[in-house]
């Protein structure tokens, strides 16, 4: 094994303070000794990180790379996680921006059940963006969170998920919550002649996850609304694996990886990249413009990553959600393209109409931005 | 059901953008609807967070508290993160830092297995620290890791971890690896005739990890070594639930989350309370002077929350490493008084004499500071 992998990071200057970084990196990664011990000959060719740069980046920024061979990371993803940013993440400053893994790594993880084309092929939708709600405002009843649903549905929307903040206080109540809003989709499907994908938010104790994820499939449900940040990383990843569902990622928790620019991971590596190899089919982010603080350009390179040629894992769909509006539809069309999914909620909910008119506005939004 | 929960936070000012910020968390984190969606009473009343503040804090910042019903966290500890720091985490500015929990949530976990006191009796150790090292570097055979344990046993050490960045490509490669290093802490427990523990760092594939941690424990070792930031919060707490084994958290991979002072989590709820939430009975930290940019404050708070009264919950183990010397011994016994970990890497096995040598000095050190 003399494969290597590629982290790369965004540090701060002056460029002799970046390159001690890089070499700190390389060294805190791996051996986590200090400069002056005695290493090893084959220690110190074979298994500490080779530092390269810096090159200038932004406001007086600098960009390193730091070279490890791919066999540190051969014990999973959270060996990885581990390798690339594990005592890195704890220096203030240093932002992993970039990850170049050989394709054996790759071919180890299955990445998206479904991702771009198996959803397409799933909800029989072709050439347009996927139209999707969110179920809330929690403290409503199971009756009235199943017909908020319905309306969804019957006005033309593709995918309802729970809101990521539904939790049920034990698994018989999520049996009864989930299983009534289940059949409410149910009979949108058979009503519409088309699949009305609802997923339920997969969450609660660690140890009821798998259980949970099987009665949601044993409903003839899809898949899930899960939050890896919670839930962990390499446990979704397992999750992933061990069922062809589809999988919807939502940031919650995360957002400490990345809110602050200027260390952490690059958002869109999270968002992004990570996300797919966990296997997320959809990754929910809130969109540029909303209540969050992200940019456009930081959404358009989550989306970028989120579809980008990544061994052969696939594609996964964009999901900019957040606080959209009819208004924000042409930018949307023109920022993601048809390969994403509108993730619409409080404003859908109280669109005149209710549900039922917001979907169906938002839906005649999406056919003047995508005509067929 | 009506007991509350409180999380703290800091965030940016004036007063009026932090109460706003106030108003919008406890929004965000609950229905997450716009503040004009038509909310039925009931749920404005019962569900929506309760704002308070905004205090002013340090540098332009504010204090602001929000008031949650503690049922919203009822679906355990995943369900507690979401509420109280899920989509929060995303706003830049936002930093948790702190939570009070009613005994009732409390009551549910299990905390640490050990804690101080329960360690203090596996080891027989009273009235002064321990001593723990970190096994490596990094591709050293494992016969080197094993006669670096024995020689560190040997010198008075009473605690040899796996360094965290130890890595088994496989499952047998892990069986064979931390069966010889067991084998030599047995034979020096023998020998000594007192209990050598060893840590094996528990990680590799979610699957794989209960099987891991069963071998383990197999061995007749009494605990692991574990990144809760990567293998998962609640699934750490599941671990520790299930077996009654010694957990020593490390902070890998955890440190966006707090290495920026103005947004994530408090240092010490992240690495104090969280840590023992989950059930690790000794808790890593870096310590203030060595590589990472902790203050000595930053740590004391540390090392409070893991021993200030928590609900039923034990004490944890505070243990600050990260480049400690024999120099700042003095410093430690002052910092942290006689319940803590000296958790000395590098420096030790660079130590005159080996890693005996480094043990017995460090032993020497500790005496001096806590005369018997």
């Amino acid at each position: 094994m003399n494969e290597r992998l590629t982290a790369v990071y965004e540090v701060p200057g002056p460029a002799d303070e970046a390159a001690r970084l890089a070499r700190a990196i390389a060294f805190e990664e791996t051996v986590e000794v200090p400069l002056d011990f005695p290493l090893k000959d084959e220690i110190r060719d074979q298994v500490v990180g080779r530092p390269a740069g810096p090159v200038p980046s932004e406001e007086g920024r600098f960009r390193v790379e730091v070279d490890f061979p791919a066999a540190l990371a051969g014990g999973g993803l959270g060996t990885l996680l581990n390798l690339v940013f594990g005592n890195a993440s704890i220096w203030p400053g240093v932002r992993l921006t970039d990850l170049r893994l050989p394709d054996s790594l790759l071919a180890r993880l299955k990445g998206p059940n479904f991702g771009v084309e198996g959803l397409r092929r799933l909800l029989g939708v072709r050439d347009r963006p996927l139209l999707a709600t969110a179920l809330k405002p929690m403290g409503s009843t199971d009756a009235e969170l199943a017909a908020a649903a319905a309306a969804f549905f019957r006005g033309g929307g593709d995918l309802a998920k729970d809101d990521q903040n539904l939790v049920d206080a034990s698994f018989a109540h999520f049996r009864a919550r989930v299983g009534r809003i289940a059949e409410a989709a149910a009979r949108e499907s058979a009503r519409a002649g088309r699949p009305c994908l609802y997923l339920p938010h997969l969450s609660g104790p660690q140890e009821e996850l798998e259980a949970r994820l099987e009665f949601v499939l044993g409903l003839g449900l899809r898949g899930v609304l899960v939050c890896p940040a919670i839930v962990g990383l390499d446990q979704v990843r397992l999750l992933a694996e061990r069922r062809a569902a589809v999988f919807m990622a939502h940031p919650a928790f995360s957002g400490a990886f990345y809110a602050d620019r200027r260390h952490g991971l690059e958002i869109s590596l999270y968002l992004g990249t990570l996300a797919r190899l966990i296997g997320a089919d959809v990754t929910v982010f809130p969109n540029a413009g909303g209540r969050f603080a992200f940019t456009a350009e930081e959404c358009r390179a989550i989306a970028g990553r989120a579809r980008a040629p990544l061994g052969s894992l696939a594609p996964a769909w964009p999901a900019p959600g957040g606080g959209m509006s009819l208004a924000s539809a042409p930018a949307m069309a023109r920022d993601f393209g048809a390969d994403a999914v509108w993730l619409v909620g409080g404003r859908l909910l109280m669109s005149e109409g209710g549900p039922e008119g917001g979907a169906r506005a938002f839906r005649a939004a999406m056919a003047r931005a995508f005509p067929a």
